[in-house]
């Protein structure tokens, strides 16, 4: 497989792209591939530390220390897909972020429409928005979260769009089937006891770090085969739902997050064959001093990769 | 709640008080309130690397990422109490280490004479004994004590007083009941076989690192109940306690702590309903390259608030 | 006079307002006082690397480094002025450029509408706009703008507004006589070779590095002197005008600056006695590693506030 | 014991010997001791960032926090023993590989004949080779071996030695009994579905990630115990074998490593009294923007030292 | 002009082609263009700190930062001109520096022989000899290098070739004019006092930054002028011939160098209309904390194309 | 000469001592030698950020970059001489500045009494008093001093010795003859308007950065040669007497300051004979993120004892 070739010279050669894999963006059209990674630089829906534009361009550079197979699950994403990095989505006009996030969300269509599953990075979390209204407008998806906020809030600062709130829009737009939804790693302090309120009273399945803890890992991955099943389901990692020493580089940090092998073995867990799409989320490099949100980032791309790849491949 | 509108902005906005807490420094006397942060950025007697002076102003900075409510216990510390945030005590003599506690201890007494609990920031470990005696010179007190390093140690450099040696002095002060001390997190080499022999001889329960994580977590938790009972009880948390990871902007790191989450369970566990004054020193923001110890320094100066003001509310 | 007393204690001790002077905020009115120190906390407008929302807090943590007496030129601008930190302008709706600039106008308005000078701490540089809609809707104003930008380009990203357009919007919207605007330190490459067109054709005195360097920095002075007279001046000083190596913390650095010593001399030279307010923009804590960007913010608006108030001392 | 005295001084004091032990460097011949801690500043054979070659330097500040009794185990590794920091060993002729490792390995021969075990401070993972030419000529001997990666490869590059083959050379070369040794840690992508055959086919027990987690720490220490029995061993510890939160500093970080206290609890649980060697290894630090990979390497070294000296204590 | 669609993006968009520029890597031959911007990612032959080899990454990212019209000649040197990205050189086998250097010889060759003037990207100064082997075998070339240090020194640690002698092996080749070379910055201390003296006896102009400093910077110029006259001339930047301030991220650093300002002059000033290549050197990203280093790679890369390119150009 | 081979080989290897010269620290006496470079880890008496106790250590592994020639002026200070680091200075009883300089005193007068010249490394400025007692007891001596501080003050925070007052207590102990002492590079705002006083009332030469600046180097070169003289004179750097962006690694940053060109100009120019002592102060590690600080502070000392070897050399 040619892809080989590029993915074994050493890591720090030519020019970044996603797992140094080919690079075929958008110029008119999509080419017709299976999975596109996709870098959607945009952070105009931060409340707190901005900077995730410049995340897809460091996820990228780390991405190359990701090879072929992945030894824990045996799987090869490229074994028999067309797989390439498709280059970036960014809104025309991104200083007001209703118009961004609608214009993100056409490039999203076009993408969903040309046949490819996107694998995104962002960017903030608004972006999972767009991205499920470019893939899920037929019917509602399940999804799998990781994060340390629920992201179902309602308005804040006078928009009702945010990075807080992308999932409760989403929702209210018919592109989430809430029932389907499960949100892991929730926790920090709140302000208004009714924040996580939308989660709750829509019928999403919510696992506190303290359910989480007392439950234990394997409780937790049974809830996901549980709640998502085998129907169309998105996959969206923000990295501060790790905790902020694995993540530093990350506009919201909370204390006392997932370890990077408890969320490796989360998503490695996850058997659903049919991934619509998925995201890394929150990777902001100007707070990221050692590089590792942005290793990390890389990392859960490829582990979400294989998910999708091994859905893919088995039908 | 007024607090709620202040906290409820964005954080990078205003001036960084404690939790973005009204601001009612000493002027002549204390106001009459209930808890009272205070930031003590003395660092005069550390030993290896200084730095803690500047640990207030990075902590008050980190803890506008604190709101209301803690979603892990239910409690909202704000709930019919009147808590702010105190200003700063500092020596008039810095330059010699008697002098400056003896300055410090007055300036507690004041603290604890106005009726206020107070809820310290470091500054390096010395100032727990300023705290002890301003707070507990009618009778001696329990403790609950995070850290690395016992502090019960003898005279060293010349000085009898140091940030190694705050309990020793404390309890031969009579402001600390060593058998009502747990000492949780301790670990790392030592030159004198000796050095831990003041914590056992008094009759403090130690737990080092490896009966803490051979005897696990919740043994533990039944120890500091044990231990510490109802009575009076000071809580005082060594960011070096956490492994340096979690920690690395500190003096005397040592390798294989305690992690955040095991940090924060063993906190809220905390039953006591007297707790009669609290700290979290050690944050050293030269050394504290992610600025993550500053945060844990403000999550954990949260947790323990969360703590003495349960044990008021319940009152 | 009571704020030596503040600033002349150690300079991390308690809550970091500008230079440690006392904190008057907007609290349904602004006080009656002379001249107001005030953080604008607003990147919404950047088009390369965002933080500046950041600048405000680092700035004033810096700003304690200040003291009362500027040894260079003798001033004392605490003499016979009432100077506090009036808190921050941050706008209501941040996620829409257009009434973020709106809702930044009418609190530099009111600070104005007091009787205060107001001397901004950005927050990008739109909000210089902000400010001059607050001071100089009267009419029209000279300006000392040092820069290594011209930021009078027109629209960009489908906004009209942006931090590279306050300029030209300003002498659009009559707040500016460009007569009477000198800006220094121009550089750095451009993709439109029209895009300083506006600066020229309105009548600006643009001084690029190469005048700079070819003329020498007397005759620089001389040209302030004669371009903005005796008339009301603004000063804004955007630290992108300083070689990146002073100012390393900013979103759109340009290699081959000004020295800090040069931009010092410059500042200090300014004669004109009425000057109408100022800021200093651009200060991007997440790219300032060492700090030394917030400690040169700081350092400038000591150096306009002497500007400022010499004048209002003189007067 | 005459070492106490420096090592109980402030830890910032003198010159940064290995644990502020005497320096006893190679001058023609070397001193008869009983251990010998030893810096190889080579870093000629990594494959993606370099940087180990400053490892040694860095360790040996950092290690000034290592006193003298393992308050863990009880042991003093002083106690009867002499130790000695015996400068570094450092290639003749460094731009060629082949060279290099030859040149190293006759200093290790120097080292081995002077009846020194040595206890080396990488340097890249090439330098165990080395290491083990100078110790195992006589016969091969087993390893316990902490890594992300096996470390057993075949040539690359257009050379067969690298960092990534010291063990499969050390295998060829009869240095090593591939059956008493047990390689730890491992984990990460791979290209080459047979990358690690040569530890499988050669009969190495190699402990992925997922088995360590799947049957647990004790298991694995069983795991050790049986591989390499009581049989000479050597004790090789590559610092990505821990997770790069502990360990940023290394040239093929991969995530979801070992924890610290996983670590220690491994190397601590070590039985076997014959221990001919070891090497803390791929310490990088201009990649260790916090220091705490030189102090991990540190506290690495003194643990392997413990095991090393409670051998010769017993025997 | 099709190039300005893409200079005019926000600069974190997509993948960092160095100045944003399409990507024609070789591909079995290269396309037939006039200016090639290449990567050459080799550090193997530093003698002091490594790093070099994350070069070209790094300074493609930082060129984002370039625009079309150098504002300060007025030269835009993508008018008529095809200047593309043509990826990295890299050799086959890197660990041994002498087929390394051939290996790199032998594709600059290639660049050559297809027309393209390569401005490279290093990695460490000995790729300045691979790339002259490339482009002078035909007759010897002039030279201006900017640089702390001669590099004209002889054989060091067993080799004779490193990045310390590239340009006393290019006269030995045949392939630089001695008299037609001259050197600017140099100063730092020796060991030997002989080391300058090949560059002495040679006939190259050396000039130290005493010199620079006592004759000014227009004598520079003049000797620039009279020492490169119109004859082929080739243009290597090294950025450690700057002030460790501006570029911190470097090798061997030595205090007391030019400003950006001083070499962006010089460089600036070369009339020579026969450029044949160029390069900018030793730009070591992990000892460049701030990222300053990169950008002034990029920056003086992009001025020293537009000196290539208004040779060309008036041609 | 012997030194040459250890400090010809690359600079990462061995241990660092100063400049790589051989180790004869303090052992009951002195070794009879000419120069003593010592480390001085005392920070006791900052007023402001701490961390000048690691400057020994860092300026010790920065000096390896210092070689054998001075280039600039032609001298090798090693010829004919023997310069050793002799180890540390550091107080018994530092937790009282007082005690703490009366023990530092005594060490330096030991280090005077066995005929050595010592050239320092510190801490922070208060150990230029403590060098002062123990070179200049007999009679007083003149100083140049580059500082942007004139260290005169009078007492502060309880104390009447701090770093900010050495020299004002020197004169009053005798020990400095103010009428042959020189202050340059003095700068920033000051609280008091007297706090030069001292310096102008005991007959200093202070230079202030505005008649540096306005007068020209030239003019500061004859001052220092007609203020000291050919008596014996001191020589003390502070690295903060540099602009904050070479000297980012100190306690009191004043931005506006020397460039290194200009001082090492200045320290190049001194034509005394009789220098009995040097220092090189407050280099404060935990922050100086780049490592420049250290590697300025070890330059400096490079050139002061150049300065002090050709007094000698010439005697």
């Amino acid at each position: 497989m040619e892809i080989l070739d590029k993915i074994s010279q050493p890591r720090f050669l030519d020019i970044p792209t996603f797992m140094r894999l080919p690079y075929l963006p958008y110029e008119g059209n999509y080419y017709d591939i299976d999975i596109g990674l996709v870098g959607v630089p945009y952070d105009g829906a931060v409340t707190n530390r901005p900077g995730a534009r410049h995340g897809p361009r460091a996820v990228r550079d780390a991405s190359s220390l990701m090879r072929m197979i992945n030894t824990a699950t045996g799987v090869n994403p490229f074994e028999g897909l067309d797989i390439y990095d498709i280059g970036d989505i960014y809104p025309d006009r991104p200083f007001n972020i209703e118009e961004a996030l609608e214009s993100m969300s056409k490039q999203f269509k076009a993408v969903h429409e040309a046949g490819i599953v996107p694998l995104s990075c962002g960017g903030d979390h608004s972006i999972s928005l767009a991205a499920l209204r470019g893939i899920a407008s037929e019917r509602p998806v399940g999804m799998v979260h990781i994060d340390a906020h629920c992201d179902t809030s309602e308005g804040h600062l006078g928009s009702k769009f945010h990075h807080g709130a992308p999932f409760s829009n989403a929702v209210k737009e018919g592109l989430l089937d809430p029932k389907r939804c499960i949100q892991i790693g929730i926790r920090g302090p709140l302000n208004d006891p009714d924040l996580w309120k939308f989660s709750y009273d829509s019928g999403m399945r919510v696992i506190t770090m303290q359910e989480f803890e007392s439950m234990g890992i394997n409780y937790v991955k049974q809830e996901i085969d549980r709640v998502i099943g085998n129907g169309p389901t998105y996959i969206t990692f923000d990295v501060d739902g790790l905790d902020p020493v694995y993540a530093p580089g990350t506009g919201t940090p909370e204390v006392g997050g997932l370890t990077t092998r408890e969320a490796l073995s989360l998503i490695r867990h996850i058997k659903c064959k049919d991934i619509v799409g998925g995201d890394v989320v929150e990777v902001s490099p100007p707070w990221d001093q050692t590089g590792n949100t942005a290793m990390v980032g890389a990392t859960f791309m490829y582990e979400i990769l294989c998910i999708i790849a091994q859905g893919m491949q088995s039908g």
